[in-house]
């Protein structure tokens, strides 16, 4: 039997009619839009569709989708782009943000700009107000993740849009947590940038999208050829980009219904966990709004130990032998010790998982833990 | 009847063997090499194997093997990763290269650089003393592309690598025009950095490789969690690195055949259209060393009108209606006028080209442009 698979917020597998979708475009249709051909031309409308989808997905108009290969570039171009077309001044950056939204802004210092970062409170939320008293007279980008993929905390995305527009400053949002769990809306959260990852939400890998709001300026970082709005150069990943559509297309369609489905296996998992081991058993952040997909179960004994002797059964996340990792800086950020960091496992649960594989898991880590603690 | 693709230097179908080493990673093998996990474990060994395979069709280590997502990053992360590694100095460019080159290096220009053409001679050849004579005190890097895609000339790049290292600078050669038509070796080449793009020879869209010499600084231009030796941060596109291993074990075992065998064809295509139309028919750079597979004619009528007119039969490329185009741009480097460049047609034949169809298209382009000039 195959292991059971609790890492969705790492990575998903591809969903069968997403590769389905891309099949033609390999061997077939391989044509590039810039061709002048008919082939060419019906390949350039794929791409269309396939940006209608996205932006379906976010909640925009196409025009507002600029296609990436993924997530970091999608940050590093909202971020980078941003800083290439502004005379240097302040960002504010959230603790909790992948590395890919830190280091693009830390790397903008060399260029003159300051770089702050806005802490969260211990129930790993960014508060309005940490973001508004640490604003400056030239403060012009602010980032903050809608989610975070370890504590699971949703954060107050359409409050602090409101803030940073009121002192007329950009709202980064990385949102490539959210797609395939909830609804997101990006004209209702009112973030101006927002980054999307395919993979995250059982799309391609290698794939990605910006929403850059109408009329925004950004300037590319990378350079060549222009295509995307003249925001990203180089040929595009056809079947990649047609894919990205097609897992958009499923992730909206299916998105209030994933929502319950993922909250109600979690329930699942963390009642049948206390009913079994211990009912006392702490998750991180429980009592904030989370994603509806993600534990962070603070276990009795040392987490890497028991994810490694699951190894053959459960696949699970645990902090990284080689911090800082982003659980053990995410954990930190919201006060927790060392001891505690090393016993946090972190279940984050997906299309795939069934009620089935969800009793299995908890006999499975109830007898492993057990075990590690002899 | 599907239209006859000679059009094969700017794009190029998805070897069905390469798809079929790509399928298992879509939706079976879908964890990342981050994952601390035995499926996760045998994706990064995948990786290193693609990387492996990547290096014998250069003709390096495959410690000297970036991946990147085309030659466009690639180039950009050459010329803007040397930009950022040093002090503003002195870059020589050719006038032949791609956009993603001349524009990359343009860019550092903001940042302090110098940025100089080398011009090309009549028959589309960069020559050493063209190289040697622009050198300055402060010069670190040229730029000079192994092939060109529309005139098909090789360079130098052996000869220019020697006078540039005399010097103590730095080669990028850009050479995605190469892979899939001849043997490329960079030990022998002597550039200090070199440009794959996997859809030019069979492999996916969406992937690519920098070649970065042993011991070669280099800074990241984009940022996120250290991957691919720090250079390349990002999650890594597993399946799409794996084709372009695929094609790169293809394009190394079969480079010498695949180069007789494209020469052998273009011959055809040339002798048979001078027997059947016009014995005196030009080709552009005709005595120059030139790519096995590209012939760029120079008809006696308006190329895009024939291009239009056969669109259902056959694809080749025109200049495009709104340069300057890369078209325009080379044969312009040439000193062709615009009343030639009107005329130029480029054919760019490929492995799945077949002596039938060679045959074919002779004959309808013959019919085609005797129509046209009606």
């Amino acid at each position: 039997m195959p292991p059971i698979y609790l890492d969705y917020n790492t990575t998903t597998p591809l969903a069968p009619s997403v590769l389905e979708a891309m099949h033609p475009f390999w061997c077939e249709h391989f044509l590039l839009p810039s061709q002048e051909h008919q082939q060419g031309r019906a390949i350039g409308e794929g791409i269309e569709r396939a940006r209608e989808q996205v932006a379906e997905l976010v909640g925009c108009d196409s025009f507002e989708i600029v296609f990436t290969d993924g997530g970091t570039e999608a940050n590093n171009l909202a971020i980078l782009g941003m800083g290439d077309a502004k005379a240097p001044g302040h960002i504010l950056v959230s603790i909790l943000e992948h590395e890919s939204v830190l280091l693009a802004a830390e790397s903008l210092m060399e260029s003159g700009w300051k770089v702050d970062q806005i802490p969260c409170d211990p129930n790993g939320v960014i508060s309005v107000d940490a973001v508004e008293s640490r604003l400056q007279p030239d403060t012009e980008l602010v980032c903050v993740q809608a989610a975070n993929p370890i504590l699971g905390t949703l954060q107050p995305i359409r409050d602090i849009a409101e803030v940073c527009h009121k002192h007329d400053v950009r709202l980064h949002c990385d949102a490539t947590q959210m797609f395939g769990k909830m609804p997101v809306d990006v004209s209702s959260l009112g973030a101006d940038t927002m980054s999307v990852s395919g993979h995250k939400f059982y799309g391609p890998k290698g794939t990605g999208a910006l929403f850059v709001r109408r009329g925004l300026s950004l300037k590319p970082f990378r350079f060549g050829e222009p295509r995307e709005m003249g925001l990203r150069p180089g040929a595009e990943n056809i079947p990649g980009i047609i894919g990205l559509g097609a897992a958009s297309l499923l992730a909206s369609r299916c998105a209030d219904q994933a929502a319950d489905r993922l909250e109600e296996l979690s329930q699942r998992f963390l009642s049948r966990l206390r009913e079994t081991v211990d009912p006392e058993l702490q998750i991180v952040c429980e009592d904030s709004a989370r994603l509806p997909n993600t534990l962070t179960l603070l276990l009795p004994t040392d987490a890497r130990r028991v994810q490694k002797m699951a190894d053959r059964l459960i696949m699970a996340a645990a902090r990284s032998a080689s911090p800082p990792d982003q659980m053990t800086r995410s954990l930190r950020a919201i006060g927790l010790k060392p001891n505690e960091i090393s016993r946090a496992l972190r279940i984050s649960l997906g299309w795939n998982t069934s009620q089935d594989q969800v009793d299995r898991s908890v006999e499975l880590l109830a007898e492993t833990w057990e075990i590690s603690t002899l």
